[in-house]
């Protein structure tokens, strides 16, 4: 995406495209369904509705007039996420106790900004905002996604266990038979280059060092971890990270998030589909790096590193999981649709733990300014992530992408991949 | 109120006046307003509305007829505050994350409920339904006053400031110069005796001895606290009990709940009709048990025991506060309205805290079956209230009623009374 | 006692008899055990052989001669409990961290503190400091039951079960057959009257109303409560109190405590004189007030209010367990000797849980000055016991005694008697 | 050092040399000093002396001779630190309240092992015990330093302020003047190669692309620390982690470990030696790595990667700091002896932070069996610390060591070495 140097009405269809998914992905959500937080991590529909429309607000429209007058100028601490160079902000805890302003006069809000960033996109732009409003539009993408993990997260604290959508969802078919890969390794390219949108963190380009080592196609499914449950997996210390073992037994977890065994033994997952039987073909998800890294060691494995991982998925190439969203509409790939061989389950279907500390690439610089907070500050504590899931927007999966998360949380479609180091 | 003896229409006419303030009272609010709980004890409106509903449906309609079905099965999980003998229910915190049912399904459930109550008033009934039925009556006034003090909690965390009513408060003129009264003491009677509802932790009635004693015509006022505050009260531990001064000093408390000083040094408190200036003519309310005790001694007084208020508040008679709801509905008594001479401030505007704790009277017997929970399983470490205060519905004031709370619990329209010995 | 009229001699033999018993009770302890403290409501050895010291420097020597040096500045605040009115002193959770003074240091200082105190006593002395220095003796002698109470509390945290005696303790005789002795009840006087010592919270007598009651002859046993848990009482809500299940569920209690269960189900107790097989006709020990409660009104009955508990206590009169003490020394009384006829258990073996909350006599004064900061402030929250415990040094025990803890503490040597309305 | 190919008296030389030290650093300490432990991370010395004793009985003696009698079942589970494979182990916060076994008792289980262990030490043996007992002489140093660490964290919850040692500290000369030495980078060797003794964590050697970089001569000194308090650095969020900034804020950091200012502005730092005055020339220690990653963004820098430390300190060569330590004693060089120039403050007077998340080196294989535990496990959330300090052994300090706590931790000796990109 270049959005300098498109046309006006390419750039509007673009940003109407990408505005216009947050709100159908919320349509069937009531006011109240909007409204609540389960957990400190989990934001209200309402809450990142109202925040992406705070970032064009803010980046865009407030950088390019200086004299503008804000909507409503307590909007600007109410949907700041964490920016410090932007004044105070609520508690990220706090988010479910707005009631005010209510979901209509969110919308309308969105509606107005609309209006302005719609004439904006008009007109000639300087490549710098052109570079703001790209950032504003992949930046509501990530949240389009979380839309969709926190409405889950939110769901499961009631016990009527709601749904997002009440469609059914169909079965996985067997996935082919697992086969390890043999990479060779050595002086590799790592990070973005070349054309075309990237996040800072995944630049600058440079050189890294792999020993030969092998990925498995397919990555792991239920019943795998069915077995390893069976196993008593999750009461053996010596498969686990000591920060994981301890993790499973102050939290007493016993299977990944969403999971439930009835009296009857038979396991059910909930969903955005409210709750299903549990697909044993399908990949599992909600599983946190401490899990992923434990199912591994049990499978004889480990997790890949994110340069294993990444020079892997580029030689895979095209983006396979975002054509089957654009064809299917963005509720079929929640239920996973199965393994196509030309994907192999290589990516796309969960996102895939690497055992890589989020860090910075050599010589790393953050954007200038307060969006420069992004990336740069996270990078401590976190594990990076690869791949995508099957609720990433279309056109937000690339071999160079680099998400992050705590080892403990699970409440994204989070998988496993394993890898080996070369026989 | 003796329902047992009246007519149907008069029994139906009791019944949809109470019903109906609950809805008058949530009129305001939007299905966002009525969903969120920011502190575990502050309740959401929409499960105000439904458990209210909930009692009639479980220990009226369901102890009238054992075949009849639920409304909705889930609803007796979902709106079951504390009733052991009752089944599982949710945790009390996790109230306000229940987006479904709906705000207009529960009201939905409310009409439904109505219908078939309506029905079984017009027939004849035996004593002890009629009873269960005033009871959930008086039951459901009690949530009509925590559905407004916990709105007000709720709001409260919202930089928005929210009001539950946009009308100004008027200020209170002067209070009469206080004036201490002398009793005698002796031995006096205790507790609800004769003809009239009354809860169970009311009786029996019993005689008590009480030392010669005084008390303030006119609870303590802003203006008083605010003298407490400059004297540095707040930071001297000798004026304190000890469990006081450590909750003071644990969190960090300089004012009484809601109460704001701004940079130029004025005093704001936050209310039911938004931020307000604080009137000092105004009885002071949200403070703690701590609070009220340590002012009371820094003012050279004690606080009353529950038999020395019952014993004096007994001797003025009368209703004077409901008096005022009546004719002003429920909105202006809010504001505080002043200090009506007939009254002297004696009660009925704020929530009286008593140095007594909350106990079993001598003999006291809890009501049979499940709804015999309610008072004799909380009479442990909370201390009595008496009184009544502006959120107060009309005809829920009587001299007998022991309201109750923990001695750090101050989102009810709590006050101060002053006693002393007699000198 | 009444010093002020005493000669020194006898001043001085009174004076060693309760400071000698302290360091004999510490005598079986290696500095490594007197430094240990397991929780912070367990202080450690050398800090209660420090704080009684502290209490005579500062409330006597101190105050007998103001121009008096220090014997060690630091200490005073290593060594206050909790004085606001003296300064600052440590968390009482960190006296375990005072590894410096040692306790050899410690009893250098006893033993000069000693000195000056006994010079003090062969003089001459003014009615107000005879009495501080009779207070400081009491002081001592709570704080040897509580030195007990620790050491057992801070043991228990040791796998290797240490003992502070290895006498072998002998197994009770069972109890006689329990009695219920009626009480007429009526205008009763409560409270401390006449000449001898007693602490303020024991005053002003006054007169009270008591219902006709009865009280059981016996405490509840072992094989009582044994009972209760095979009846599933810990599990069974309607027999607590709100906040006792919420405890019990909080802290998965399962028995009372130092209790254990072994793998072929018989039951054990960690006692001083270390692990001992449960015997089933001692009476129950180290039960909270809510196990007193749930227990209590398991057997039909309820706890005593203190005011029924000390009107028939006073007409047991005289002290027998202070006998037994004294015949057989410190630690025989430990191990439960059974019931002698004289006393049928009526008071001087456990704490015995009232129900009544601790607070003021009518027309309460506290002692002026700091040292008054004892009793008053407390008078919240916590519950009153009456009676007194194995542990409890000679001279210790009457009537009219007010213990006090919070109802979920259990690590005194409290038990239950049972109590009832006259049928 | 390679003990199997070594004479039965030089084995027993440099075991004794080793375990002898530990006796000498707890030489000054009482038992109650001994007892102690404030922080779960702080264990108390005699723990530390029984720990390390335990390892040679468990992994040694125990292996050599299965059949043979422990010296005492209960060690087992006391000293345990956290083998899961060895059974069960006490918590590790719990330690400090172990009073029994006293110091006396686990130095003579010390003698005890000693003797059987030199029994060993003289005969043949086979390569893999030789190995173990090479391992468990390097454990030992390891915590050598920890009860200094220790002991250090467990005087400073003392108001007395209690010294190891009571000699001065002599102050630091100023250091030379910074300097940047640059780093071509390019394809380097990581890892341990070669003979000699290393953990398995610092192997297999590997590979790495380092990018040009520089590192600063001098680590960064208590001065420049003090200007980044002045200029208000711990208030200031752009110069932080997220995660770094909310640990700030949560605990109130607002200088390093140990740091007081007193009411005239002046600054000390509580030592081994007791408080003493800030030394501006001394390396700043006791900083976590939230801190010295801050620290380090304020003086325009970074912090560096393990790589470029390892490849940078190869190159210095030597251990000047053992050197030191060897002269002086294991007292002196806690003083901060300053700065020789042959060292130019590259390595071994501070922990240095590096930004590197602690990971498995490619290829990395564990210990085989319950040792095996040591390393691996600990491969998360930690960050690798490279260097050593005045606090570490002599021989136990060499370039490819790595040191790992969490970011957040900063009792041990830890500074601050600066890097940046090349130019």
């Amino acid at each position: 995406m270049e959005l300098a140097r498109e046309s006006g009405p390419v750039r509007i269809a673009r940003y109407r495209e990408v505005r216009s998914l947050s709100e159908r992905l919320a349509a069937t959500l009531s006011p109240e369904d909007q409204q609540i937080q389960a957990f400190a991590y989990a934001s209200p529909t309402k809450w990142h509705l109202g925040h992406v429309t705070w970032f064009f607000e803010t980046f865009v429209l407030g950088r390019h007039d200086p004299g503008r007058k804000l909507y409503c100028a307590a909007f600007e601490t109410l949907f700041n996420s964490y920016y410090e160079g932007l004044g105070p902000r609520i508690a990220r805890g706090m988010r479910g106790l707005l009631s005010r302003p209510t979901a209509s006069e969110v919308r309308a809000w969105r509606a107005a900004i609309d209006g302005e960033m719609e004439a904006l996109l008009e007109g000639e732009m300087e490549a710098s905002l052109a570079a703001m409003i790209e950032l504003g539009l992949h930046h509501e993408q990530q949240h389009q996604e979380l839309l969709l993990t926190d409405i889950l997260a939110n769901f499961s604290a009631n016990p009527l266990l709601p749904a997002w959508r009440d469609e059914a969802i169909p079965r996985c078919e067997p996935a082919p038979a697992p086969q390890w890969i043999d990479r060779a390794g050595g002086i590799v390219d790592i990070g973005h280059r070349g054309p075309g949108f990237h996040f800072d963190n995944e630049a600058p380009a440079h050189r890294a060092v792999l020993e030969p080592y092998a990925l498995r196609t397919t990555v792991v499914t239920n019943a795998e971890v069915l077995a390893f449950i069976a196993d008593g997996g999750y009461g053996e210390a010596r498969l686990w990270l000591a920060d994981g073992i301890a993790w499973v037994r102050e939290h007493g977890i016993t299977a990944p998030a969403y999971w439930r065994r009835d009296d009857d033994g038979r396991w059910w997952t909930f969903s955005l589909h409210g709750e299903q039987p549990l697909d044993p073909n399908a990949p599992v998800t909600h599983v946190s790096g401490y899990e992923a890294d434990a199912i591994a060691t049990w499978l004889g494995a480990r997790l890949p590193t994110e340069e294993e991982w990444e020079v892997a998925a580029r030689s895979v190439g095209g983006d396979p999981a975002a054509a089957r969203w654009l064809e299917n509409g963005p509720v079929t790939p929640l239920a996973g649709t199965g393994h196509p061989t030309d994907l192999c389950g290589l990516w796309g279907e969960t996102w895939e733990w690497t055992r890589s500390a989020y860090a910075p690439y050599p010589g790393f610089r953050p954007l200038k300014g307060a969006a420069g907070e992004y990336n740069g500050k996270f990078m401590a504590n976190q594990w990076v992530l690869r791949g995508g899931s099957c609720a990433t927007p279309p056109g937000h999966i690339r071999a160079t992408y680099r998400n992050f998360f705590y080892p403990h949380q699970r409440w994204q479609f989070t998988g496993v991949r394993l890898a080996r180091d070369a026989r």
